[in-house]
Parts: C-alpha cells; structure tokens; sequence
C-alpha cells in the first residue's frame, strides 16, 4: 500500500513516490529565532514530527533537515522593515548571535519536552553566507535578478512559473502590495535576494555587491538543496507562509538551476484562537513554556494530534482539559496491560487477539497513510483500548504472549509512529533516566499507600497522599489501580 | 584586590586588567566535534566554566565565546591528513553537518551534566566562511601569505614575532617538522590558511582561490575577533595546543591588523592516566558519558576542581573515590545545615560566626584570585564545613539568622563560583524539576522508612531499602540521618 499525501503543489492527493526507493528527503521550513516558541510552533513541528515518524515507521531512511532563522527575516515578513533579531538583540542589549543561542536552546528545551525527534540537520543562514551568494550570482547571470544600488532583487516577470505554488497571478499579486513600493524594484513583485546594510548594521557580510545580508527566502533555496539536493522529496511548511517565502524559494532555485526544487509540497494550517491566528507579531501567542506548566507535555501533543495537520487548531482551554482525558483513555490503557503483565501466565498467543491487533494495524495504517491522518489512527487506538479494558476486566486469564502482543502495538502506533506514549520504563542510571527513576518512586509510594489503606491506617495513607500534593503530585484511585498525574 | 593571572604570553602572573571596566571578553578554544566528549573535555570546560564564573562571581559582565570546530581539523592536528570529520562521517554513511549535529548535542549533554554554563555564543567556522576567506585575502594582501595551487599558506619568515606565545624559534621549530614536507610551501613552518579541496570532498566552499576549506587555525582567529572584538581580554585553551594552534592563531590576526589579538592567554594543563596524556588519538580516551554511568556528574566536577588548572589531573579510579568523599563531606554539610534550617529558632546573626564567615569568603576569594586556585578554594570550604558540623553538634541552639549566612555563604562559593552545590530544591513544576522532584520523593521515602525503624517494624524498613535498590539508589544511615545516592 501507498502513502497518499496532499501535495499542494498539484492541490491534490497524490501517491508518495520518492525519488530514490526506501530513502526520503524531507525539509521543513523552521522557526525565527528573536524569542521563546507558541502553541504555532508546536503544531508546525509536532506535525512533521509526526510525518517523520510515520515515514520511518513505514521503513523509509529519512533524512530530516529544518533550519533556524537566524537573519534576513524582516519585521513585515517581506522585504521591508528591521531584521527581527537585530531588533530583538538591540531591545536586549546583546550581540544577535547571543540571541539566538540563547531562543535556539529554549526551542529545542520546548521540542524536547514534546516529544519531537530533533532534525538530522538544523542549519542556518548565517553559516550559509557563500552558498546565498553563490545562488544569486547565478540568478544575475542568468538574468532572474538585478543589482541596484547594492541590493539584488529576483525579476519575478522573468520567469513565467512564478505564483505557481500560491496560484497567484502576477496582476494579482500588485493588488496585495502595500502603498510604499520600494522604487528600487522594477516590478512591485519582485523581491530581496540581497539586501544592502550599511556600517553599523549589526549582522552583514561582505559580497560582489557590497556590505549586506541575505534576503529571507534565499536561506530556504540554498541550505534545502544543499543537503538534500535538487530535485528531494518534501517540502515542508506552514501555509501562511505560501506567499509570498515558498513561492519565493521555488522562483530562486528553479529559475537558477532549470531543475525542478521538490516533489510534494505539504503545508500545515495555523493554530486560532477563538478563530484568530496565533502569531508572534498578532499579540496572541501562547509561549510553549507557559502551556506546560499547566499541561504535560504529552497533553499538548495529544491535542495537536487530535486534529489533522492540515485543519485549523482552534486552542481553548477546554480543548486542552478533553485532550488530557483523551491521553488519559490511551495511557490508562497501556498501563494497564503493563501492570498485568506483572503477573500474566505464560500460554500462547491468542489467535484471535493476534487477529484483532493485525485489523488495528492495517487501519490505524490505511489513517496514515491516507494524508497523515492522526484523528482517524487516534480514534483506532481509542477503539483498541475500549476492547482492552473489556478484556482485562472480563476476569479470563490473558496469556503473557498476548498482552505482550497489545503492548508492542502500542508501543509501535502510539509510540513509534505517534509520539505519544513512552517506552516501558526500564532500571536506569539517574543522568540519564530521571523520568524512569520517577515512576520508580511513585510506584513505590503508592504500593506504600496502598499497604497502609489495607492495614486500615488511613492516616499514613493520607499522610502519603498529603505529601506527594505538597509536590505538586495528584493521586487518583480507579477502578484499575491508582495512578498520578501533576497537578496543574 | 585584583585577580592575578598567570599569562602564558609572558610566562608570569600578572594582575587581570579588562580593557573595559566592568566587562571581561574571553574567548576558548572548544572541541572538534566528531564523537562523544571525554575526560579531557571535560578538564577543558569545566575549569574555564569555573573561570567565568568566578569573573561573574566577582562582579564582571562575561561574554564567553568557545566555538565548535565542524570543518578543518585535520587528522595529523597539521596541515596534513584528512579532515577528522569527513573521515568520521564516511565511516558513519552519514552527512558532516549530521555527525557534527549528532555530537554537538552529545557534547552540550555532558556538559549541562557538569553544570557547565552555555557559553553565551558558540560558532563554528562552517559558519564564518566568508570571513575567513576575508581574513585570509587581507594576510596576501599585506605579503604575510601566498596562494599555491588553490592553497593559501602562511609565510612565516614575513612575520618576526612568530613563535612568542610558544617561545620557539623558527630553527626549532624545523626539528619538529614531519619528513615528508609538502612542497607547496616556501618554509617548513609555514602553515595552511585554505586548502584546495577537489570535487568530491564532502566540505568544501568556493574561495578567490577555488574549490576548498579554511585551515584548522584561521577560524579562532576570526570568530574570537568577531564577537569580542580587538584586542579582548582574555583567551583560554589547552596546553597541548600552544604550538602550532595558538601561535599561528596570533599570527593570523596580527600580521593581517597589526594589533595585538588579546591580552592574556590562558592554558589548562591535560588529563593523564598513568601520567599519560588522555586523548582520542591516542586510544586512552574515557567517554564522559561511561564516567556518568559510574560516578555522579558533581563527583566528576569535584575531582577536577581539586587540582589546578595549570597542572596535570591523573586519573584513577582511587582519584574518583576519593573525590567522591570529598564532595560527601562538603554536600552533607550543607544538607545538615539545610535540615537544622527546618525547626532553628529565630534569633539575630551570631557576631562571632559572621566574622568567621567573612574570614572564609576572604580566605575563598584569596585562594580564586591566586590564578583561580580552586584546590585552595576548597580547601577553605572544608575547614569551614568542619566548623560548621562542630557547631551544629555541639547541641547548642543556633539561630535561623547564622543558619542562614552559613547557607548563603556555601551557596555563593561553592555554588555560584564552583558549580558544585546546588540550590536548595523548591517547589517545581514537572517539566522542568525534576531533579527537585526526585529529591521531593526521596525525601518522603526515607521519613517512611524512618518511622517503620521508631516502630520496630524492619520488614517494612528494609522493603522500602530493597525496592530502592532495585532502582538503583542506595541509602545510607549517618549521625546526620539518612542520605541517598545512586549507587555505582
């Protein structure tokens, strides 16, 4: 079976064909490092992740590379304006590139903490000034650019494909200008592929036409390429960023090289809230950080999965309390299974257990494959849990090999593929394993608690239960054991 | 008082000047970045982490620069050989920048584990290209470098102050030399600034001089001049690397600008086991990471702090134990302290003990002034944990007053300027403390098995001591109560 995916390219779905077997090629547009990430950040890279797991889960080697903006991305995100982390850096009174060390760490603290497998490459502009200068030499060479008074622009009417992505028109396009046209351009749509800086501007370089800085979609051309090479298999991104960065990017590659830039364009929509987008520069941005110290990480994920990458995420705080029960109906489950295995008698695996796993695989497979479709696997995995609550609370014996079979399948779809739940914890040593050593703890404090309630000493039971709400931990007796949680 | 320095510039110790009031700039020479980090490594930072922080310590705004080598460094530590990480990447099937992105990460890891502050940048010279080349046409510009071939070479016999960081002549230097002299170059001793790299290589840039990639040397040159400007104050490094690496990293930048590149050069004496130099080429490298596994990451930070950084550590297994106690006695101290702080009456600071206190910080202070003489240091804060666990045995009542400049004191020297004590755990979320979290549960653990003892119920006591060791932390029963720690 295929992979279908929404190639936005073609707008429509198309077989995943790459383009050499068994190997994928995948960029992503990344972030502009000037601050801490938003819940539109975690839906972007939580959305490629999970593109990247589920194309590694179907075996495929993926190389994985999402830049770090760290110049040439300006306040107006077109060609106008500051560049954001000069800005950022002066307001703070540091060098930039201490800016952006400093967000860069906070962003993949943030990713981490999400669960997102980091990228095989995570490469810069700023480590990629000669590879720019290199592309826009050949663009004036080929005559898709010129220089005026040390800025380069791209000749949009130059290359008739330009709006080819977006689908604009170029008369189109003049419309959506803003009122102060830079009279350096000689078609209000053309754009900056270089941008003159003069003495004092705080991130620029040396070129053929002077002292300047990249332009924010050359970036994208160049380090793609370079790593993936050229034609690849995905480009990915978000949506709002269409029109004009990913026009943009293709114009700049194809006009340079004649070759097409990739295969499959796959753009993710934005997170709203209350309808409205979430951004940075629109004052309604909910920095990651402060979600989770009101929500496990795992929540957070949950929620972005439990709707398709390419809808609309509308975030309320009720959205996020029913996505918490959602993991909860998940994660309960597994942990039931693994506190049975504790004890589970040897037998064969159940052959009609093995049976009913397999018809969960192939349609938590077909929602996958269908366009990364994780509301559907999700509510596949819903449906398995239901059966496996019945099973385990049916009072029948359930051999060993058949609950280890219900655990490596959730492991496999849920962990492997999803992200969401972690491996069995296992002993571990303490620098590597503090998750694990936790769950170790609780584990032991709550078989206290329950030694204590069965001798009748409420009062240690409660003294534990007092203690641990002291460190911010919940308990929650249920009908299959006791289980914690942070308190929010 | 000022800070005295030994200045391997002028092989004396000097008074540490900045060049602006209040600030410090420094830049170190950071690892090359091809596999996981060892215990020279971690000699390396951990004793230049402890330098920046006792200059903050002592009321200096830092900038700590230390970059990451991902291109140049090649593997005879010359100009000759492969580049050690294209050498390490075929080997691995993978892309350089995936290697270097795979071990960078590795290397920040052990370093946050070392309680190593981030250096506020960290570049790399795959980023500073352009600059580099632009260094590099300044040297031929000025008739200190000529270009062979596609190769730009240093011509050192241009240039008379070569050889003052090292203090070898250019005779000596001669001896030195390997037998197969590459004939590219006028003298033995001049050394590469670029080199030609033919179609294939794996990292490779085009330059005025063709296809190729800067010299392993340049980069430090650049990038420390780039973010601390010329002349900074101070640049750190190892020993091992005065000669060719520093002192071709003064040429570069001198002869090209005809100022002074720093002011003081800092150097750390190596790890040796046996009285053998530890070094990944040499086979005899321990991984940080197997240490971790077997020693806490403090004990590591301790043992190297107990020798200078100028002199020699030899490792041993005797070593680590040994600073392992020595951690013990100064941690439990400090817990003890902690412990009494709970139920202290209130009451003023005890004029004695604040005096005394005030002799340790000034004893402290004299010791890290001394060329940051960290043996000595702590040498101060055992005598002063003696005095502080006479006093909290003696049964006398102290007041939460004295408790707490003792605890502010330990925090601010052994904490703030060593790295080694950790502020008292708090409250924390999740996400981010989990350290404090663990600390929080083991806390209820030992009172449990506490009160289980005072009611003769050892079957209950030992049980909570089996199941922690089964995760792998062992208890252990003092005059001081009940402390914790993984064991090996």
């Amino acid at each position: 079976m295929a992979i279908i995916v929404y190639n936005y390219l073609t707008r429509r779905k198309e077989e995943f064909k790459p383009i050499h077997e068994g190997y994928v090629g995948i960029y992503v547009c990344g972030p502009t490092i000037y601050d801490h990430a938003h819940i539109g950040h975690a839906k972007a890279y939580v959305s490629f992740d999970t593109i990247v797991r589920y194309l590694r889960f179907r075996g495929y080697q993926v190389r994985y590379v999402q830049n770090i903006t760290d110049v040439g991305h300006l306040t107006d995100d077109a060609d106008e304006g500051e560049d954001k982390i000069v800005k950022r850096a002066q307001k703070d009174r540091v060098e930039p590139m201490e800016l952006v060390e400093t967000y860069m760490r906070s962003y993949f603290e943030d990713m981490d903490a999400l669960n997102v497998v980091r990228p095989n490459i995570s490469p810069r502009p700023s480590c990629h000034i000669t590879e720019q200068i290199g592309l826009i030499e050949l663009l004036l060479e080929r005559g898709h650019a010129y220089e005026v008074n040390g800025s380069v622009y791209f000749d949009v009417s130059s290359w008739p494909e330009y709006g080819k992505l977006s689908g604009r028109r170029l008369e189109e396009q003049e419309e959506g200008v803003r009122v102060a046209i830079n009279p350096e351009k000689k078609h209000p749509a053309d754009f900056a592929l270089w941008k003159r800086a003069e003495r004092g501007h705080l991130l620029r370089w040396p070129s053929p036409w002077g002292w300047g800085y990249p332009g924010w979609h050359i970036e994208c051309s160049v380090m793609a390429t370079k790593y993936l090479g050229q034609p690849f298999d995905i480009h990915g991104g978000g949506l709002e960023n269409i029109f004009p960065h990913n026009e943009c990017e293709i114009a700049q590659i194809e006009a340079a090289t004649g070759k097409p830039f990739c295969n499959y364009w796959l753009l993710n929509n934005m997170v709203t809230v209350n309808g409205v987008k979430m951004g940075k520069s629109l004052g309604n941005a909910i920095p990651i950080k402060e979600m989770l110290t009101r929500y496990r990480p795992m929540t957070l994920r949950f929620f972005i999965l439990s709707s398709h990458y390419r809808s609309p995420t509308d975030f309320s705080e009720a959205a996020l309390d029913a996505a918490d029960r959602g993991l909860e109906r998940l994660t309960s489950a597994v942990s039931l299974v693994r506190a049975r295995l504790q004890t589970a008698p040897d037998g064969d695996l159940d052959a009609e257990w093995a049976a009913r796993l397999e018809d969960y695989r192939a349609r938590f497979v077909e929602a996958m494959d269908d366009d990364f479709n994780t509301p559907r696997a999700i509510a596949a995995l819903f449906d398995l849990s239901r059966e496996v609550n019945a099973l385990l609370n049916s009072g029948q014996p359930v051999s060993r090999a058949t609950l280890e079979a219900i655990h490596d399948l959730y492991q496999s779809l849920g962990g492997q593929a999803l992200g969401l739940i972690f491996d069995e914890p296992v002993r571990g040593d303490l620098v590597s394993s503090r998750d694990t050593l936790v769950d170790g703890l609780m584990r032991i404090l709550i078989d206290l608690r329950h030694q204590a309630r069965q001798a009748r000493d409420w009062a240690a039971a409660d003294a534990i239960r007092d203690r641990l709400a002291e460190l911010g931990i919940v308990l929650e007796d249920g009908p299959e054991g006791t289980r914690w949680r942070p308190s929010r």
